[in-house]
């Protein structure tokens, strides 16, 4: 049977403290929809990770969050400049178009997932013009679907130029704690301009959660209503909650992500095939040939071909050093 | 500080049973997206407690759960018939229009939430203008918001009048294990004609997640790109589908809604105020005038007022007989 | 073969102002979209017309019209209070929710198609809770469906409640010419406080066109984009526009109200059936039993029962006074 | 001031016979939303234009004609196939995602407009998976954005790759008429594989209307609601329909399209800048650096610079041989 142990981040099953927290929130009676306090709990930790004012819900999936937190920022009649490779554009089967009613996706180039600022600035200097979707938000991811972080002076290039004309910034941070155990500094992200942020609980080692989080109120006016009428207010709001209290009281998230980006550069290290992109978190994107992948297949290690053309090894919270090492061995040898 | 014993079937925990097999599935990695054993384990269990094949997906919330499955009977130029208080019409924000961009709702008047067959023949007799969303669907709710059950002949009935007329039939089964232990046959429920039925999880005791089981699977084409963009096909779907296993592989979510059932018929039993509505399942609504009200709430047992004006006590699996007589103290002091 | 002549103000053809300036803007090359010469000179007389500033363009109907205005003030998770017989809650086929993705409408009642303030001020004061779209704003229609006229003050009575709670007030005048012709100040209608005016083109004698007008230039933003989005900024804009021209230089559209008025009240007059409503404008409706109306439909004459039970004749320009006095003969006759 | 002769074959006026059978349908009253006898005349013609049985319908603009059209053969989970410079996927502001509450677009290449069939095929190829919208039809454009003409073998042989897999294929045939005019058989259309097919108006010199053809009276199921539910089923439809009377009756609609078409041979052979497609319909399409461009435009010529960078010349119906000779020698002066 495959293992799939580098197939994803979100192959992994969720850490010790995230099922702990949700156990412990498993007590008593408790009122609907995020009005209780393990709700309550949960979003005070993520202000305090963030060291910042906001408004915090929790939904139910990355593509959700991201869906819902681009509705906030744009009208059908308007668009999201996001990288070409951007999860939104990509991976979530035209979720913003669907919850954002046509809302337009502009896909920008630029290496490693990064968005390229010149790129950016062609796109905001386009003229406006009635038959087509202007720009109205511009979507980040941190860390990038390649695994490569942005600095925070990079990040905040990049949203100063979207401001400066007007658009909302969002910030996709699925990898968010991957990024942060890399160096970006998650206490900047609001002065850096972003409006809504997604932090990712998923793919740090939670079950099915994700955090919302709008930094201006404005822009959340109404929010307990969307998200209700999007599916994403669940009567037990406290199951989605709770995992974060565990990940965050202690710095549990912080830690595991650490882990997850060491066990990629060992695994980096140890690939006797060339690496694409640096390794700064969690992810390994090897040069592969077709039957080269197919013979790691029928070696039992399940992982996929990415979108551009190298394999990608996902490392999480759970990869052990013995299945990097494992791993490795079986790649020396199908080599 | 209020207790929520009895404001809502969703302010209980978890069942020991579904929060154990949450945990058990939180083992080893899995495949994403509900291609994992802990998926189709379930899905097995939901089609044995029907008795029937069909399409099984778990999604996050009733509001989601009911809104897709209505899109997968209508267009947005269509409408749904359902009873004037339906949670689809008057508790879930207008999910169904958001999800079906527009999807009319129609509604129809019966005792107790059940709807009255002549309303509904009235309603299908209605001749098709141009100007109007004609009904596509049927949508009925079992055990209904007034905690009353159609019996199979009833729900066949006004399912069959449906179909009849080429409608699709939606069930809402939000409270179907409550239904269920009143003596509904669950595996009757293909054969009623229902095309779209949801098996809530939330109510009868699980996290947020209910099951969408589509028995006609041509209806169910590409479900699983229409979850993904609807935000309801998270990766690690192992956790939205793990508590039904606990909860069905002995019986135990039958075993959780006769409990609940008892406690409403014993606290309608000792209920100082007149109880408006049969009871049939887990809920219990007296006549309470508002100052009552008011001096229930102080006295610290929060719950709501309904939307016939009657006041709603609701039981749960978590419900204890020394909680029911409790409040029933109190209800005789505050008379 | 049927006569059509009362069956509604849109059964009659345009009038000879409108055919004459839709010819004469069909001289030469123009540029597209809305830019050209004819459509600058007809928004200038919309202004004229209302004695304020506002953002003109023209659309291809009604139902567009209004629910394209209601998605300049709502949001998908909001809703448009209206009174129960409105044109978008009986008359549009879900337009309202299809442009806006699920925005809901909310019934008010009210005597001949007027809101009764006693209800307007009972839906402002519901509560917000997450599970129910919130009125954000509310919509009006002068005249009425039922041929009523708001006066000034009682439809700034009504909008004044609504933006003392923040909504925001949308305008149908599909009939606003019978509305003015009546005595209604169309002058006043941006200090009463209407955010967005549709002005009928159709109902007063034109080719298939209305103009939207919004008086804050804010609510305006990317109103090309938005239109052209929604299949409502044909190429050849100076069709739409050109309409208006020939109704507004020299007065035609209010004159031609004026007539269908008065043709109005002599059916009133000489109907030897009951009148239901108050004859202000261009619409009769009688009572009339079922057999009669059958009878009526058999001499040759064909109209509508309305949503109130009584049926319904409406005068136009076109309408003679030959043909009323026909029409009542026939009344008399089988009565 | 600028001339718009060659900016757009929208800019040109509507031709004579479409005027003349507007103002013939401009007579006595008729019957409302599609009824009437002209809109049925109009239907006729059409279906004997293209020999075939067929739903047709007669809407506003090409926007929503394309729009709804591909509605009719996708949901919003699924995607439309389509030349990357198509007008839905350039020049449409995103009205299919509108309409289509996130209808996917999948651009392809090709030259001069016209599909690769390699690149269809490696489409077509591609693996279903739950995070890509899937492509449920094929929209072709006959002529092409760059004024190539498939012929009916190699549109056959698009739309037959397409249907093998089981979508459904849209003609956008906004110029239609001049690719009649060069050639493309009309009356083969539905049996090459078209199943909804939109016949241009405007373009072809008719004010703004154009005609949905739906061969499939299956697609067509309740169409009537859909297009009033999108603001696209006017009162009075006899305005839109009754253009195409005229244009149908005697054949001017092709006599019109050769005219365009033979302008823009003209044109062609005495430009003295290099010509990038060749001219099969009736756009040209030169090779022309910036600032000569704005020397054109200080000339008082207004003409665009396209999607592949050219400079494009559109001939129309009215397009005359003088306007030509004119424009060719201020292109001469200008070089």
């Amino acid at each position: 049977m495959a293992r799939y142990d580098f197939a994803s981040d979100n192959a992994a099953p969720a850490t010790p403290e995230a099922m702990a927290s949700l156990a412990a929130a498993n007590s008593g009676y408790a009122s609907g929809y995020g009005t209780d306090a393990t709700t309550a709990r949960a979003a005070d930790l993520i202000r305090a990770l963030l060291d910042a004012d906001a408004e915090v819900r929790f939904v139910g999936s990355g593509t959700a969050a991201n869906a819902l937190s681009l509705t906030a920022l744009c009208r059908p009649f308007e668009a999201v400049l996001a990288h070409e490779h951007a999860h939104i554009l990509t991976d979530e089967a035209g979720a913003p178009g669907f919850f954002g009613q046509g809302l337009g996706l502009i896909p920008l180039p630029g290496a490693s997932g990064r968005i390229e600022p010149a790129a950016l600035d062609l796109a905001l200097a386009q003229a406006e013009v009635s038959y087509r979707q202007p720009p109205a938000a511009l979507s980040l991811t941190n860390a990038t679907e390649y695994g490569a972080v942005y600095s925070g002076e990079a990040l905040g290039g990049l949203a100063g130029a979207a401001k400066a004309k007007g658009l909302g910034v969002h910030l996709d941070g699925a990898r968010l704690a991957n990024a942060a155990a890399a160096g970006f500094d998650l206490k900047a992200i609001k002065a850096l301009g972003v409006d809504v942020l997604v932090v990712g609980g998923t793919k740090s080692g939670m079950p099915p959660t994700e955090a919302v989080v709008v930094f201006d109120r404005g822009l959340a006016r109404r929010l307990d209503v969307r998200l209700k009428q999007a599916g994403q207010l669940p009567s037990k709001a406290r199951f989605m909650a709770a995992p974060f209290i565990g990940m965050l009281e202690d710095g549990a998230v912080l830690r595991h992500a650490a882990h997850a980006n060491a066990m990629a550069r060992r695994l980096a290290e140890r690939s006797p095939f060339p690496v694409r992109h640096a390794v700064e978190t969690n992810g390994v994107f090897v040069e592969m040939d077709e039957p080269t992948l197919q013979r790691l297949h029928a070696a039992g290690w399940f992982v996929y071909r990415f979108l551009d053309g190298s394999v990608r090894f996902m490392c999480s919270w759970a990869t052990t050093a013995e299945a990097v090492d494992s791993v490795c061995e079986t790649l020396a040898a199908i080599r």
